[in-house]
């Protein structure tokens, strides 16, 4: 279907409570990068939201709908909401899931340094909702960023409860000291970021999951964040902060790494 | 619109990320219970999530469709998500909301005591999400109540990362000791519900908001659960805690304080 002729229920949990799981792939010459590990990554956000889909049938209809828009380069994105059925909190027990595969052109992705505000929002607890996966539950992100534009920067770092950082609003983050490359663990109530992952697997550093603080990004000699649309971006600044970094030169070497996994893979 | 003619754009951010408010109110004899208080409390809502909507259209609207729909008793239920526009988190600046407001047939209401259970899931703090709004981010309700469900209770009692109890997943909670009723205070990180609203303007009994740990309601001597569409329901049991009450007559007597107040407001 054409996208302007996609419509979706008003009554569907995911336009009511946003009540569902999403994905964002990376498509390249035609072929999805990590799609294994994107799927298990669905299958277990299913799992953990109680949704009940059938995994083994989404490699197919993305396959489908590939060759239907003949798509080589870009990025898919994926939602699978709980349905249609309840009004209340508790959906029926015969709901049956939404599921919408959607092509969406290639981002532009500078390759500038961005700037980082401290968020005034907390992360959402993993104590409270299953957040190592990708929910449709998008406001606390959609705040800290409209907050990070108002200063004037690109995004929002975020802590936790307990002042652990944890990510951007839409970005895993990692900082290098030392020779050792850091990121927060999931253990902090972190998105498993695909580009987190192929980072983690890709890095000639030492790599180190850690629970810290936000100030141990102080000093740090390099920092950046990574997601499917923008890969690998420097940071040269938290400005609320007053941190400053060199990142350029680090994020060349790993998104030559990234670039060269997703040619080969 | 009939119901099923309606339908919403999957690229609305109410879809994509339950990014927006939503609202429902008591229609009795042609009338809104409390119009004015749940127009307030929406507007706080927008505000909190940067939501640009003119609240002073709404009344206008609500007062067309009950009279298109010659709606005399029920359930209205409003929603204003913050439209379509921005793939990512960050929305688009030109960005204009959706509002969606429906007719609802009056729930049955049991008037039997219910069962509660406590969430393995913490409420979502506070300080991640303006959650004394009414958000359109419902899966942490929705899986306290599906976990309370398959261990055959009604409904689930969700305490904060404090521990502190704060409300159940669709219901604020009043618990009543020695003469005084108690109910979590808003600090807790609790709903600002409209019957709770009304609770607390109608009681005759000494009304304590609180900030304390579930094992407070141990040996209370009746509790209860309000909202808009359960109105108020004695609690008999906590049955993870192995606690239990006789809540019966206190309901009765509040749920006759309630319904004088919606005849004659």
């Amino acid at each position: 279907m054409k996208a302007d002729e996609v419509a979706v229920s008003p009554q569907d949990r995911g336009f009511r409570y946003g009540d569902g799981v999403f994905d964002t792939l990376l498509v390249k010459n035609g072929k999805i990068y990590q799609l294994a590990w994107h799927i298990e990554r669905l299958r277990g956000g299913l799992n953990a939201t109680r949704i009940k889909f059938d995994i083994g049938s989404l490699e197919g209809l993305i396959q489908l709908l590939l060759k239907a828009n003949n798509f080589i380069d870009g990025l898919l994105r994926v939602q699978i909401t709980r349905g249609v059925g309840g009004r209340g909190y508790l959906p029926e027990k015969t709901i049956s899931p939404t599921i919408l595969i959607e092509t969406i052109e290639k981002p532009e992705i500078s390759d500038k340094a961005i700037t980082l505000w401290q968020s005034s929002y907390k992360k959402i607890s993993n104590s409270a909702l299953p957040v190592n996966f990708k929910l449709c539950q998008g406001l606390n992100s959609t705040l800290a960023r409209m907050e990070a534009m108002e200063n004037n920067c690109f995004d929002a770092v975020l802590v936790n409860e307990k002042n652990e950082i944890c990510e951007t609003s839409s970005a895993n983050i990692f900082w290098f000291k030392d020779n050792v490359l850091y990121t927060p663990a999931l253990s902090c109530g972190v998105l498993e970021g695909s580009i987190r992952a192929a980072i983690i697997r890709l890095t000639p550093y030492k790599l180190c999951e850690v629970a810290q603080d936000i100030e141990s990004l102080r000093g740090a000699d390099a920092v950046f964040i990574t997601n499917t649309a923008w890969k690998i971006l420097a940071v040269d600044e938290l400005k609320s902060l007053g941190m400053k970094w060199q990142s350029e030169e680090l994020v060349k070497q790993f998104l030559a790494l990234l670039n060269d996994d997703i040619d080969n893979s």
